[in-house]
């Protein structure tokens, strides 16, 4: 016999942060959750008392924010984090990073990968994320037994890949993943990840355009990465890339274009009229030398924007609150102006940003009612926390993800005090582990 | 009565990074400590016995490496951190940071943002530090409390400044300084800290210039930081910031240049033949947007470069590790080279690169034997530190300060598993957060 207890969950004693489109900032916060939604957020008044629910959260004076939206990365590759670092990029994909997925990868590594990954995200405050890789069943496994929600992608490219050894079964192999994972289970939506214009042939991607518009899924794809991309797709095709994409008909509202770096005016004329949403993964655009994509522009086009880590190969971590800072810092010495993205931007673009520039604004993002109640809380009650003047300023300067307490998604709390509550990494951290001694001792660009 | 024990502290189980000249890395590390020293640095033998000490210390699996050298903060501007971001250089500095300096500085508030700035180095990793302020006094007693080592200077410039409020006395008032605590405790180094070739006269400069070779103390100096400060200076002198120093005998071997962002070649070539030490503060260089200086030209011209954070009012935060990660990052986005500025390098900034800028090169920076025992230990069992095929590549890519789990300085354990030994930084924390919210309520740039 169940007693009526009101909410499921009910969060006090914090700032809420909404990062709702007029930014509302609330000082004695007070977020009730129920089936999964957000109920009520609003400011406490004095004196009123808890309404009642079967589990009340004291915030201790910290942050009560959106979970963070990691709008681009390959889960999995935390199997190479660090295997190969500083080197020129074609040489870390080519006598690397190729080598050690075409030997070591399967779905048993894939699913510890992405677990170790889920891991990591949720311990650092990200709630939901964007992913493409191979193996991709395995990928949706670990994240259902995580509790973070996801939009996972069977990656197509055209040549030989991990699972996918005959490239005329790219698309095939990726509309059977999403007929497999589609409404499977609430926090997983099926998405497509085509790799690049210079990796997938016209009819390739035009055959995954037509899959991903029939089924209604987000359409992924890197586009403008490096100098020397758009030089290969103006000799092929005669256009930059994004000009070459709008010329098949790939670009429309559902297409989610990872990190646009090497983009002219008319390529973002073009973004904004498709309204196509961006993923700037400015961490990993920095190592591997790639570029600045022009953030600032995005936003004054109004396109929909959000941040990512890429794969922790190239990063070294899925730390999004460390994104944010890089990337707010990145753009103002680049410009020499300091003005340039501000800190209230920056965490928007990490969160109520992504989550509309991969198609779940409606869903996810800020935390307003009716929308599922994915948040986080922030210890702030830390030396490097402290004083604490201006909240968006400490998340995006200061914060680190070590400093996220709890999470909350789709109304489940999921980390506890620093403790994960959906699995247990130990074992993942083992097997990873163990895993990399082995791809240490053979592989080699000598091999 | 006490028994022979063998060494004060044994460390053993895990990775030690030398940072050595040549750079060794030991597996199964063994660290011997007595008298505040090292006196052995060695990988242990299988079966090898360990040796007898008051105090074993098991890094379990973790790395262990030198303590970071921080070459430039203001400690006590954690007082500010956050109160103003995302502003015009003049604006934050005139209309909040030398208002609220000018309004909320004294012994005890000095104390007190020195004692918490302490608390975050130190749990981050950071186990000297090289600073210059105001009532420079009341940080030496926080540094003594702490048990950190540091370079302190009280802060020259030809204006009325906090504690100093007649500018005739400011060369005066840093040789009283310099006198008291020459000697006075083991881990503070009384130095000179110029503010600028702007804020200084040319005789400030100068008489400042012979207290230092006189006391043999370091002279600090902000020099080219902004394009404004080099235009200025030309019209002032008919050269740029550099060579202006250089012509009235500021620089030499025991000069600390901070900043040299707006450094042409010529200065570079100075700097080198003069034998200065540089500071470079990248992320707070990049907040305010000031620009990116040449640290890869320095390194080719043999400079002793360190980093530093700067205050963390204009950062936001202490942390060394996060620095080193920018710092690698923004030299590859910079000159679109991922192989500039490699892991190694850029953690020998960090370590013995910024002990050589600072002039202590001889006793620290490195874990050598007979070198002061200053070290830290780092917890790799983590998600985002697994797996681990490269410390050197973990210690600049993914490690952040919160990663840092013991701190040994002066061969005296300061931290143990994450908690501060020497003093709780309860009270402090207590302290600055109830003087901020007064700050808050009265520092607006209406005033």
């Amino acid at each position: 016999m169940q007693k009526n207890t009101g909410y499921d969950i009910v969060i006090h004693n914090g700032t809420v942060l909404t990062v709702s489109a007029d930014f509302d900032v609330l000082n004695r916060g007070l977020v009730c959750i129920a089936d999964g939604r957000l109920k009520r957020v609003e400011e406490r008044a004095a004196h009123q008392p808890l309404p009642a629910a079967r589990h009340v959260i004291d915030a201790r004076g910290g942050i009560i924010m959106p979970g963070l939206v990691n709008t681009h990365t390959h889960a999995a590759m935390s199997l190479f984090r660090g295997l190969a670092d500083d080197l020129p990029l074609m040489t870390w994909l080519n006598e690397y990073v190729f080598k050690a997925e075409g030997r070591w990868l399967n779905p048993e590594s894939v699913h510890a990968g992405a677990l170790l990954s889920c891991a990591e995200m949720l311990l650092s405050g990200t709630t939901t994320f964007c992913d493409g890789y191979f193996f991709e069943d395995a990928v949706a496994a670990a994240v259902q037994a995580s509790g973070m929600r996801a939009i996972l992608a069977q990656g197509i490219v055209d040549f030989p890949a991990p699972g996918v050894h005959d490239p005329k079964k790219n698309v095939a192999e990726a509309v059977r993943f999403i007929e497999e994972w589609n409404g499977k289970t609430p926090l997983i939506t099926p998405g497509l990840f085509c790799h690049s214009p210079y990796t997938c042939s016209e009819e390739t991607l035009k055959a995954a355009r037509r899959v991903a518009d029939e089924t209604g899924t987000l359409f992924q794809i890197h586009v403008a990465e490096t100098q020397s991309e758009v030089r290969q797709i103006e000799q092929r095709h005669g256009t930059s890339p994004v000009q070459y994409l709008e010329r098949i008909g790939v670009l429309n509202a559902s297409t989610l274009v990872v990190h646009a770096i090497w983009v002219n005016e008319p390529d973002m004329a073009c973004m904004a009229r498709r309204r196509v949403g961006v993923s700037v993964t400015t961490e990993s655009e920095m190592k591997l030398a790639s570029g600045v994509a022009p953030i600032p522009e995005f936003l004054r086009k109004g396109l929909a924007v959000g941040i990512g880590t890429d794969g922790c190969a190239s990063n070294n971590n899925l730390d999004l609150f460390q994104e944010m800072d890089t990337t707010a810092k990145l753009h103002k010495v680049k410009t020499l102006d300091p003005t340039v993205l501000d800190a209230r931007q920056v965490l928007t673009l990490a969160t109520r940003g992504g989550a509309e520039a991969i198609g779940l604004g409606k869903q996810i993002g800020s935390l307003e009612v009716d929308k599922k109640a994915d948040l986080i809380i922030i210890d702030t009650h830390k030396p490097h926390l402290t004083p604490l003047y201006d909240p968006v300023s400490h998340l995006v300067y200061a914060v680190t993800g070590g400093d996220v307490r709890d999470v909350i998604i789709d109304g489940r709390l999921i980390v506890k005090d620093r403790a994960l509550l959906t699995f247990n990494p130990e074992t993942t951290i083992g097997y990873v582990a163990h895993l990399a001694r082995k791809i240490a001792s053979q592989t080699s660009p000598i091999d």
